[in-house]
């Protein structure tokens, strides 16, 4: 199950992405359609947060609509405005620093394992102001830094509130997965030594195409994650070289820390970072970020 | 001009503490008493959001009440529960580290400031879920941490969205302040690497008691802060021994990433917290810990 969040005819609202991937079907329209109800809201957001019930109604809709097909529903997926699944989460996004060691490495200049990889999961945010679209521009923010930096994540959504929730019991607390370009400013990074500003910028995290419900992603654990820059791959890895897995980092976050639906949890970056490079190879405006995850789709967007 | 959002009756609403510092005028009330009118919203999020024409009606109420006062419309303090001004930001806190010297050296174990004073600001955040009422008990994590810590520091509240906002124009984009109690895990700090965590357990952001609106501070750059825990002096200092005062705390935040109404930016604290002590003096269940500002009140809170 693929939802999507698009702007069509100037509304923005959420949608179903059809078998053939060609095709978005409007939510709210295909409920009274189908169910000749109207109780889904037009809000990702709103959605998680009305929890089993409304995501049973998205399920019986895509099941009636696979038996009984009504093109008129249908939008071509070109014809509309993929926005970030979660336009404007709740709170700052969880990122993880240094989740593959092989990335946590090239960042170590001692180059000692013992030194570069954590031991605990490195916790850090960005704000809402940072979310765009899968397709929209990225600023360079060119006044402001000299080092830009790409970062291909997967994106962990949350389903369901919790508190102290023990590993064994993390999965059921996930909503879905998406894709989330944590780009970063390496310059403000190291120069405010907390993390927080260079990561920060306006739209320096896009985020999607669709939010993949967890149904649909048969190991979390193990996905490709890849980026390239220009078409030239930078990144390419799998989240089975995760140092700390999704279930470590949600009873982690949430041992103190209240998780709420609509929370997200971004899993960390693999090696090849452009600040890794010798002599650092860092974006300019006009390059092409393409970041993709087996299954999740391919989030493309441009420096400007 | 002193606000408060607090709980009357089941209710959360907005209100204006009347000058002689014993009541609370309700602002809805009051707008429908004295204006013949109900434009003003229940929360003080929707309240910073409407901007100036919405706080020209607060003024214009404290106005009509000062010239004819209608003891009827009045709520003892005693009789509401005072919450946080805000009590759901709509965005992780941002908060400053090491903004005074001598708070900075306490923490460097080479003793030698131009290590341990900060060249640029240090930014980091706490999630909403952070924020507590005024009276509030703040929980002592005791299964998650051993090193709870106290930080008194003086919240800036944004009232105007902007983006590179220059110095000079900063404090037009302030509406008011008021005190934050930067609790925090010491042992989560350190072995997180990155601050959120130690940052972040839920009630380690006590808020309050007031939020006051910038015309009734006479200049934020000189106030007097304090920290009392079983009323003993721990913390005392003054915001003039800001390394980063408040304009140059927008201007750098507000380089890349827009500042929103309603955003909260916590300014940093001084000298005396636990970990600054040989032994270090933590927190433990029963503590009281007392944040006073001059002009601002006192958060007064348990740890439970």
């Amino acid at each position: 199950m693929y939802l999507a969040t698009y702007e069509y005819d100037n509304r923005q609202t959420i949608g179903l992405l059809a078998e053939n991937q060609k095709h978005i079907i409007p939510l709210n329209a295909a409920e009274q359609y189908y169910l000749g109800q109207n109780t889904l809201p037009a809000a990702m957001l709103d959605l998680i947060r009305q929890g089993d019930a409304a995501f049973d109604t998205v399920r019986s809709i895509a099941g009636k609509f696979t038996a009984r097909k009504q093109p008129s529903l249908l939008l071509p997926v070109d014809s509309v405005r993929l926005k970030a699944p979660i336009p404007r989460p709740a709170k700052n996004i969880f990122c993880v620093g240094k989740n593959y060691a092989e990335h946590a490495m090239e960042f170590d200049k001692t180059k000692d394992p013992a030194a570069a990889i954590p031991q605990y999961p490195v916790i850090f945010t960005k704000p809402p102001t940072t979310v765009t679209g899968p397709d929209d521009p990225v600023s360079s923010h060119s006044g402001v830094t000299g080092a830009l930096d790409y970062e291909v994540e997967l994106a962990v959504i949350i389903g369901k509130q919790g508190c102290s929730i023990a590993q064994e019991n993390a999965m059921d607390h996930v909503f879905g997965f998406t894709i989330l370009n944590d780009v970063t400013a390496r310059d403000l990074q190291s120069r405010h030594l907390q993390w927080f500003l260079g990561k920060s910028l306006d739209t320096f995290a896009p985020m999607g195409p669709y939010l993949v419900h967890k149904s649909a992603v048969a190991d979390p654990g193990c996905l490709d994650v890849c980026c390239k820059i220009n078409g030239e791959i930078r990144q390419q890895a799998n989240t089975r070289s995760f140092i700390f897995d999704i279930p470590t980092l949600i009873s982690t976050i949430s041992a103190g820390i209240t998780l709420e639906p609509g929370d997200i949890i971004s899993t960390g970056t693999p090696a090849g970072v452009g600040a890794g490079f010798i002599p650092p190879k860092f974006l300019q405006p006009g390059d092409l970020m393409e970041c993709s995850i087996s299954g999740l789709g391919t989030l493309r967007n441009k420096i400007v």
